[in-house]
């Protein structure tokens, strides 16, 4: 492939193995980056694991806001890939922010929660607020489709999208936000996310013959050269892989 | 194919002769999976088998919502497989609920019915007070289309999807929930509801120079490794059978 | 093939050459299916030669609703297969209610007339009291696209579909509903009519080098074996015969 | 191909050559036919010849309604088959009923005029009294597209579909009804058109390397067989004429 | 190819090179034809130099109706083909009326202005004059997509086109009316142009391993026969050249 | 491919390697053209090169309108290609003139900042400023998606477009107005700026066999020949470079 590296630019590395190298170092620090694929195809897994080695291997804390999951039952799937999320927020280096339990009407335990879950400024004030609580320096935001919830137009879709993105960014968070993906030649849910974030990892999780297989991209990251290649990676008890020397078919 | 097996999680086995294999064990407990596929693709029969074997294998009494049948009609085609629901009612380790006879407006003499099938929150209640009766573990929603019929937007459907499968989860069921499917390459009959769940399993019955072949896909699982094949089944007197060992090709 | 065979259900043959053998016998007794095919792929044959047989092979009367064909034109067309509809009638083994004239505003000298074609009870409680009239056993409504007339919305077409379908159900009639298709991969013209209904007979006629050829499939049938296969059929004087030991292929 | 050829019905032959033979002899008396295809794939052309056909050949008038082209065109561009229908017309075998002018708001000196064009109701009965006038047995409505300008729903639409076709049929003539097609495989402009009507006409011009070429189905024709076959046919200064024995592969 | 050539109807040369014979020696008199293709395939080009020809090698007068671009831009461009159009207007065998100066509300020192771009009627009414001015024979409308603006539904766009070209044919005028074309298997941006004018002539440019090349075709042509074929074509300096002896195969 | 090269028209060079001579020595002068692609095709990069090139080597300066970037990001990007922006805002060469803040609601310290990012007259009244503060001879507008902002229907939308485009070209200035692409058949996110602009840029960063690779192609140009070749290009160190002799197959 020999694309020729990284730019001057400071780096956030994801600590993902395998990931880093396709992109010169890392994440640019400060940006929002979109993580779109199918249901499944490892969005959430990538972008914890992002938070997770934040904190493990660069002392970086961070901040999950899960928008339609039960954080209790992320803190077990995490399990299942050798990390410890709640030792981490006993630690105060992660926040999970419940952000479903409001919109779902069902009582909840959790410390951090969304109060409002339709209102796009109360959700920020709270990140704002929790990034000063434990010195947040990374942030996921899974998943942006909720952000249809509190859109009423395609245009306020658009602008809530610009206002998440650029509000993360100017707090001093490098960020992931995921979209869910219907068909293999989109990159997200709406249409317009991989157009206003400042860069797009697409995760593929296709069929061929019969098995899926999956496989990640670098599609878009601005300011920034990376690999040109669609590159396989596992998902096994150690997390997600990235196997940047192998060819992807399809 | 060679996945690495299950996770320490706690499992759920469905009992289904070859499926259990497939994802380390069965279903992660007190979760909600979705059930795909295209009208007569089994949808019904694998989940009123695991309901089946919940009670007869493992003791374990479950709640079947029918939303767009006649529960007579589900009992006699029930007996196809030998499987014979009404003794296992009598013996309170199953529960029908009615939802259908009120929406369409027909009389009824089931013991469970449910009497405002537009109104997410009576269900809801309904589901709560079986589970206590009988104290069920397990749970079938079939089908999820019927949400639609309490939800005027995409995002109440949304949320009434989230509501259905976070509440049943909460109350301590580990529930499949069907959905219809309309064309090969997709998951759900409103594209979100694969999202939303913690697991998918996708039912195929397609077509191949003039025959219809049936198959099955662990499509996505939270939290647990699982077979990434595509695998071959059989509905017969004996009711599905998975052949984890065949291969698929379409 | 080889498929097992059929149940121990009660069967309704429909005493159409090489079809009953496909499904084990015949219909379920007291259930509806949906025949669909495109524009002249024999929905209405199929149907109105069940009837027929019905009544000539198995004593049993039965009810045509037509929603949008003169009834004169029909037992015209059915002369051509040597069906003689007026025969029947006059023996009170066949009622032909005229759900057409009235919505068409055109004066009409049928016996059975639904007056109002925009109601769906008015047109239901008209067939339970031909019913009581003439003692019948099967009934077709051809076709079920005009209960889009009477539905506002995709959630009331839905359910005017269900009560249509359970109604006959419950008054003791095995129904034939036909559906009108547009495409050769779906199986209703609403997408919704294969899942509420408990089966679906499909008709192809399919082009291929420049010739169209027809072919029939049993594509779902509740609580019953059928054949997978896609079978050739034919229509001639003598109407549908299906030759269920050749192969299609498209 | 082999079909078996007509029924027993009353025949009305389009006189076109190669035509009536692939429908054993011609269309149904007193019945509504659908003759679809894209532009310029010949609809006006057989439409006309058939009505043309119908007075010089058998002696039968016909009306032409004329719904979005300019009559003093029509009977230019027919002189360029060699039909002359001013002659006709001056005999009072044939009249031209213009429905553009007052649609268009440009003034006509045409003799028969249609002074209210959003009214179908008003069409249909300007249509009797011309019939009464010339003794019509036969009747072109070119195009049917322009229901959709007195038809605010799709339901309105496919009702005012059923009482035109009905309401010719109702008077005691035999009438081609023409409709716009945009894909090869669509049969017309509304997808429903082809249900509704007693049989479909359907005419191809579609492109091959380079090269674009004609060819006519019998599509559906409701009481009688039909060949199965697309057959080539041709364009030229004596009109349609249709190639039954050579072969189209598309 | 061998078609047989010109109907006797009076004809309008294009005198395009190549083109005239495609079509038995041009377009039909006072009749509207639509001129299709995409972004860049020559419509402009093509129709101008219809004008251009019209008054340089037949003495016929021209209007050029521009609904979306500058004139000042026009005459610049087709000065690259060597057309001097300001020449043509000072002799007054050409008249550009602008309409895209009052839409978008830019200051214009132009001799024709359309002031009301937002009324149908003010524009014919403004053609009428200009037509009279100039004793025009020919006239351009580029593009017709600006009917949109004045349009609300799909009925009004279709009674606009009519008018349009109905008008145009009325007043005496051979016109090419040109649309916007996205796909290469359309005609036109409504999906309805090439069923409401007399004829239609379509422009291709697709792209083949990596190039364009340009072809056209005579789609439909009322009245006359023409060439089946799709002919390759060229722009230079010349303006456009079709070559009517050449293969094309897309 | 050999095109016979520019036209006597003033032309405006954008200074990027191998480009112009695809397209006869440049753009031509005082007019707006589209540049269309994928997110992360290079439009931003192709453009503001475009802008850098005009000041470092024509002396040409130029305005940058981002819409939906932060600035100070877009400076940084372009470092990784050793463009200096804020040399060149120093030298009063370059404004960027801002257009995201006040929209997504957040504080900036740019010197030309767009209050009303929802009034289309209020942005063009502060371009018409900027020009005459510095002069400027060429604009870039990134991207007009944002014109969807400030256009409630698809009418508006258009007259917006041809607003920006044409309104740049009277006061004076060569733009370049962005475009994002979802599929590589379209040429446009609306499906109609590629028509009511004087030409197309369109980039390319297909899949081919799991690796992208990029191309560009000058899809239009009004008033020019130009080549007819997709040609493929890079982006490193040194911004983008045109390859024009290389071939592209996809
Ligand atoms: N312990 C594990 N070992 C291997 N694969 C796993 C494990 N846990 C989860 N997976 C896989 O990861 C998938 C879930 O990934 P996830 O990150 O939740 O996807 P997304 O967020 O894109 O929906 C599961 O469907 C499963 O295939
Ligand atoms: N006794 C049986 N033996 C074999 N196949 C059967 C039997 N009963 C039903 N089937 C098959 O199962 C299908 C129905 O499956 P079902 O679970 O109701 O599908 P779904 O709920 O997805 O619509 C039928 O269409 C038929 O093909
Ligand atoms: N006597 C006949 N012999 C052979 N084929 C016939 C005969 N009568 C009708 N057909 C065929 O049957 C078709 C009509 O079938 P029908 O049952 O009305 O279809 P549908 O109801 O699906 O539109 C006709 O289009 C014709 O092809
Ligand atoms: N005299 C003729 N000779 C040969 N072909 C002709 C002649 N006149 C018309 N045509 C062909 O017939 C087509 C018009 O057919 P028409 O019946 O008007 O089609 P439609 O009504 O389907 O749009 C023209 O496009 C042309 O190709
Ligand atoms: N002088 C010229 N020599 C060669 N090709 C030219 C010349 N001028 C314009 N073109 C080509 O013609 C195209 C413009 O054609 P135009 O008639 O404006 O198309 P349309 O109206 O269909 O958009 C340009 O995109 C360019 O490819
Ligand atoms: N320094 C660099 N070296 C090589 N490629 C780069 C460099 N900086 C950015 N890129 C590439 O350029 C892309 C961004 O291009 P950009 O002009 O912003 O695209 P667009 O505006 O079409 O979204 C990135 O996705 C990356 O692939
Ligand atoms: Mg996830
Ligand atoms: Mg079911
Ligand atoms: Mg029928
Ligand atoms: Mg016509
Ligand atoms: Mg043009
Ligand atoms: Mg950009």
């Amino acid at each position: 492939d020999g694309f020729e590296g990284g730019s001057q630019s400071e780096r956030v590395p994801t600590g993902i193995k395998g990931f880093d190298e396709l992109c010169g170092g890392g994440l640019l620090k400060n940006r929002s980056y979109l993580v779109s694929g199918n249901a499944g195809s490892g969005k959430s897994t990538f972008s914890i694991q992002y938070l997770h080695n934040g904190v493990v291997e660069y002392d970086e804390p961070g901040i999950l806001v899960v928008t339609e999951e039960d954080p209790k039952n992320i803190r077990e799937n995490m399990k299942s890939y050798n990390m410890d999320l709640k030792k981490l927020e006993q630690h105060d280096k992660l926040a999970i922010l419940d952000s479903q339990s409001a919109k779902v009407g069902i009582p909840t335990d959790e410390e951090y929660v969304e109060v409002d879950p339709f209102d796009m400024d109360s959700t920020l004030k709270r990140i704002v607020e929790i990034k000063e609580d434990i010195g947040a320096k990374r942030c996921v935001f899974d998943s942006t489709t909720s952000l249809g919830f509190v859109s009423d137009t395609q245009k306020q879709l658009r602008i809530n999208f610009l206002k998440l993105s650029a509000t993360l960014s100017a707090i001093g968070l490098t960020s992931l936000l995921t979209s869910e993906v219907l068909d293999k030649n989109r990159m997200s849910r709406f249409d317009m996310e991989e157009f206003v974030t400042e860069g797009t990892i697409r995760l593929y999780n296709e069929r061929k013959e019969g098995v899926r297989s999956r496989s990640i991209e670098v599609y878009k990251m601005r300011g920034s050269d990376h690999s040109k290649k669609i590159n396989p990676f596992e998902i096994s008890s150690k997390g997600i892989e990235v196997h940047p020397k192998e060819d992807v078919y399809f």
